[in-house]
C-alpha cells in the first residue's frame, strides 16, 4: 500500500526498542483520507470472504476498521479495554500485554456482538508480537465465531506475530510489512 | 437527524440515572453507514466555518469524528485518556469527570497537533453535563486555537452541557436533542 509507505517514510518516527511512532497520521492525529484508502484496500482483499463483522480493539484500530466495515457494509465491533457501568457482565474477556505501554490489560466484548454465526475480519493498526491479535482471536474462539481474515495496517515482520498468524492458518493481509529499522529509517518488504 | 433518531428508538436502551445505552450502533458495535451519514450531516452544517481540524476524545468520539473529518478534508485529532511510552511530555492536559464511569481522568493532546492557527471543530458522541466538552475546550484554549464549532451526536438537552455551550457563545449543533426519558422511551425535541 504505497500511500501508507509514503506516510511512514515522511512522517513516521523510529524510536528505541523497535517502536515506530505514527502519531502524525494514525495514532493521535489521523489522516481520514488515508484511513478511507486503507479501508478500500482491505475491502478489495477481503470482499469475497463472506465476512459479516469487523472486529478491532480500541483505540487505534477503530479508525482503520471503520472505513473497512463501511465498504464491506457490515457492523464494526471494537473490543474494550476498560469496563464501564453501562456494560453488563455478559462478556467474553481475554488478557493482553502491551510491550509499548508495558502493561497487561483485559479486553472484552459483549456476548451480544460476537456470535457462533459470525464470520469475522479482525483489523488492527499494528502487528508486532501479536499479543493484541491473540486476545482478539481468543474472544472469537470463546464465541465460536469463524475468523475469516486478519487485516493489519503495519506489520513488523521481524517480530513473531505475523509468523504466528500464518502458522495458525489465518489469511493474514498486511498493507505494509516492515523488514527492520536501519539508521532510524524503515526498511519495507516489497510486495 | 432522522436516521439517528430511528436507531435510538429501535436499538437504544434507557438505563437508570438518565443513561442511554447505544452500544448496539455507536459505542461498542458501530454502524459504519450511520457514522458516514452523520459525518455528512456535520459537514453540511460546518462546511463554511473555515475549519482545518477536527478534535475529539477517545474512544467513542472517533467513529463519529473520522467521517466528519473525511468530508471536511482535514485531519482528525483524538485527545487521549491514558499516557503511553511513545508519547512525550510535550502535551496539553485537562481533567475530565465521567458520571457514567464515575471516574476522573486526564485527557491530553500533543502540542504538535493543536496550534494557535487552528480553527477547530470539536466532535463528540454525547453531550450531557459537558465535562468532556469542557476538557476539550480547555485543551484548545491552552493551545490558543479557535473553536469554530461543536458537533454532538446525541445531546441530552435536559442536562447542563448544552446550555453551557450556548451561553459561552459556541456554535453548537447536535444531531438529536433529547428532551427526557419517559417509561423507558426517549423523547426528542423536533428540529
Amino acid at each position: 500500500m504505497d500511500l501508507l509507505k509514503e506516510k511512514i517514510n515522511q512522517e513516521g518516527i523510529v524510536l528505541e526498542n523497535n517502536i515506530l511512532k505514527v502519531d502524525h497520521f494514525l495514532n493521535h492525529q489521523v489522516d481520514p483520507q488515508l484511513m478511507v484508502a486503507m479501508g478500500k484496500c482491505f475491502y478489495q482483499y477481503f470482499k469475497k470472504h463472506g465476512i459479516n463483522k469487523v472486529l478491532t480493539l480500541e483505540v487505534s484500530g477503530i479508525a482503520v476498521a471503520l472505513p473497512t466495515a463501511f465498504y464491506l457494509n457490515v457492523p464494526m465491533v471494537f473490543a474494550k479495554k476498560i469496563a464501564s457501568l453501562t456494560q453488563d457482565t455478559n462478556v467474553y474477556t481475554s488478557q493482553v500485554t502491551s510491550y509499548t505501554k508495558q502493561i497487561t490489560y483485559e479486553i472484552r466484548v459483549d456476548k451480544s456482538y460476537l456470535k457462533p454465526s459470525d464470520k469475522v475480519l479482525i483489523i488492527d493498526d499494528f502487528l508486532a508480537k501479536g499479543q493484541a491479535l491473540k486476545g482478539l482471536i481468543n474472544l472469537c474462539q470463546q464465541a465460536g465465531a469463524e475468523i475469516s481474515g486478519i487485516g493489519i495496517a503495519i506489520e513488523k515482520s521481524f517480530q513473531s506475530g505475523a509468523q504466528f498468524a500464518k502458522e495458525a492458518g489465518y489469511d493474514l493481509y498486511s498493507q505494509v510489512r516492515i523488514k527492520g529499522f536501519k539508521n532510524n529509517q524503515v526498511e519495507f518488504y516489497d510486495d
